[in-house]
């Protein structure tokens, strides 16, 4: 049987666990031109949220009743497309459940030797690109710039400070936590680390940004946003990857008025992975090498169970992870 | 003698006249180097309430007792400069009086052959350049794009919209009133205009823009650009030229959270015309040849004496002008 999680109810704010379910279906037959997909891993993330409201967004909303939307990471147990054949490793949209019968070319194969196999599902796969198109081709930082990253030490600030790094940048990472600012200066480098649960964010990033801000990757938005403003340079650029803090609010909080955009003529721009669908490998090109060279660091926030993946989710949206959220389905076969 | 408008008292929300004063000064004396130019013309403009306030913004506050700032069109009156002599016409940040001494490097010399002269002060001055600047070098619509204006009566977004149907887009105007609405249909030739005092202005957006929102050229802010927002296009950028709906509370009213800019990928860039001070020679030829050609059109709100200009001014803000606004504060010579 294919057990899968689905939307119960559509979340009123915070998200609870009862608004989600657990049943057994069959396990799907693939068609022609399709994969029959056995997932190993699914991942955890926040743009899952959006899907499970009716308010307009960038893709579809999920009706009650549907299988969670997620990425997964999965063995191929039966192929009807040419290019696939059982015991292929492959990412996809599969959703949070044990099988999914998809579309051959839906599908990206995880490169052989990538180790372990789940950097296909952040680091080198969809929170890793966000990070790289983000902020080489949305922010553009040039050397020297001060690059300032809110949500630092989730799955795509973890990567974005390290990519600003090598880009020859001074980077400030802004976390929730002593243990998360540990990890933001000791395992990502980032310059200065940010605790914004510990004392006055303000004064803490006039103190880290001595020289201003010339780029704010910002995955989190509200206060943190607002406390990051000031600090602009003229010609500052705020990359708007995520706004984590609004996305369980019944009404998101106002922003601040675009007069701040005069005053440092900053350019606000938000953006989507998917935009760049066409240069993915380019860059996971190199996000693999700089993996494998130890010049991008990582963690993986593990829980084990799919029936957990509505729990681990939870945790993600208050900020419990360190590192990329995954749920770990299965034991591959071999 | 020479007569100052200066600041009396920092506004609190909207000014009133009783924050300038009108004094007598001596008439300045050159010195080498400058350049005694009596003013014939005065601008008023929106950007001159922020430098009455303590707010750090992108220039240097008033202090009280100084005259306010302005740029004027004056005529040469003695010259310590030799690149000007008696009689010719230039324009500077001359401020709200009869007569002020200038570096001849800060001035710039009206075109021969300029008719009126006071094109030098809108269409072929400051707000054509923020126009021009503003909508191809921040927005950068493409042909076939809809673009939308606000305060697209006043002395910017009447030059916006034609520049646009010059780059080939159809054009859609906002303005306050029905005679301003005319204007922008008849004079300024935009392909929809909308009387925002005149029902629902979301309503009139999605009607007069079947396609969705290219490019918002953003005058006002507030509950106009509010209601702009839902209807971007993926990609569409909002160049944030203005934001005359906030200049005048206590409190800026909040923005939309920048959820709106992952959703529809939008880019707001703020911008000031001093940021393209290398380019002004490039535009202002063109705009000059366009208003010439007949293919620009332009109105002047004018109010005749330099004791009027804070009257003037605060018409302005109240939207009363058609136009450029201008204080007229003395013939010419010959």
């Amino acid at each position: 049987m294919n057990r899968r999680v689905t939307l119960a109810s559509r979340p009123v704010g915070f998200p609870q666990e009862s608004d989600f379910g657990l049943e057994d279906a069959p396990i799907p037959i693939p068609e022609t031109g399709e994969v029959l997909v056995r997932n190993l891993w699914v991942s955890v993330d926040p743009y899952q949220r959006g899907r499970m409201s009716e308010a307009r967004s960038y893709a579809r909303s999920l009706e009650l009743g549907d299988v969670v939307t997620a990425q997964a990471l999965g063995e191929v147990v039966e192929s009807r497309d040419g290019r696939y054949e059982p015991g292929d490793l492959v990412v996809g949209q599969l959703g949070w459940q044990d099988y999914a019968a998809a579309r051959g070319g839906s599908l990206r194969r995880v490169a052989d030797g990538l180790d372990p196999p789940t950097l296909a599902l952040h680091a080198v796969g969809a929170t890793g690109l966000t990070a790289y198109f983000g902020l080489l081709d949305v922010a553009k930082p040039k050397p020297g710039d001060t690059v300032v990253v809110s949500g630092a030490a989730g799955a795509v600030g973890q990567i974005v400070g390290q990519i600003a790094k090598l880009a020859g940048c001074r980077t400030v990472g802004i976390a929730g936590g002593p243990e998360k600012a540990g990890y933001l200066r000791d395992l990502y480098g980032y310059d200065a680390a940010i605790d914004y649960k510990d004392g006055d964010v303000r004064a803490a990033l006039k103190e880290a940004c001595p020289a201003g801000v010339d780029v704010y990757f910002d995955n989190v938005g509200g206060e943190i946003t607002n406390a990051v403003i000031p600090r602009l340079n003229v010609g500052a650029c705020i990359a708007v990857c995520g706004q984590i803090s609004q996305y369980n609010l019944e009404r998101p909080e106002p922003g601040p008025g675009f007069v701040f955009t005069i005053v440092f003529r900053a350019r606000v721009q938000g953006f989507l992975v998917s935009d760049y669908a066409h240069r993915y490998d380019e860059a996971a090109t190199r996000l693999a090498r700089w993996v494998a060279e130890g010049k991008i660091r990582w963690r993986e926030d593990v829980t084990e169970g799919l029936e957990n993946a509505p729990r681990a989710f939870i945790g993600m949206l208050n900020g419990e992870n360190q590192g990329k959220a995954l749920v770990k389905v299965a034991d591959p076969t071999k």
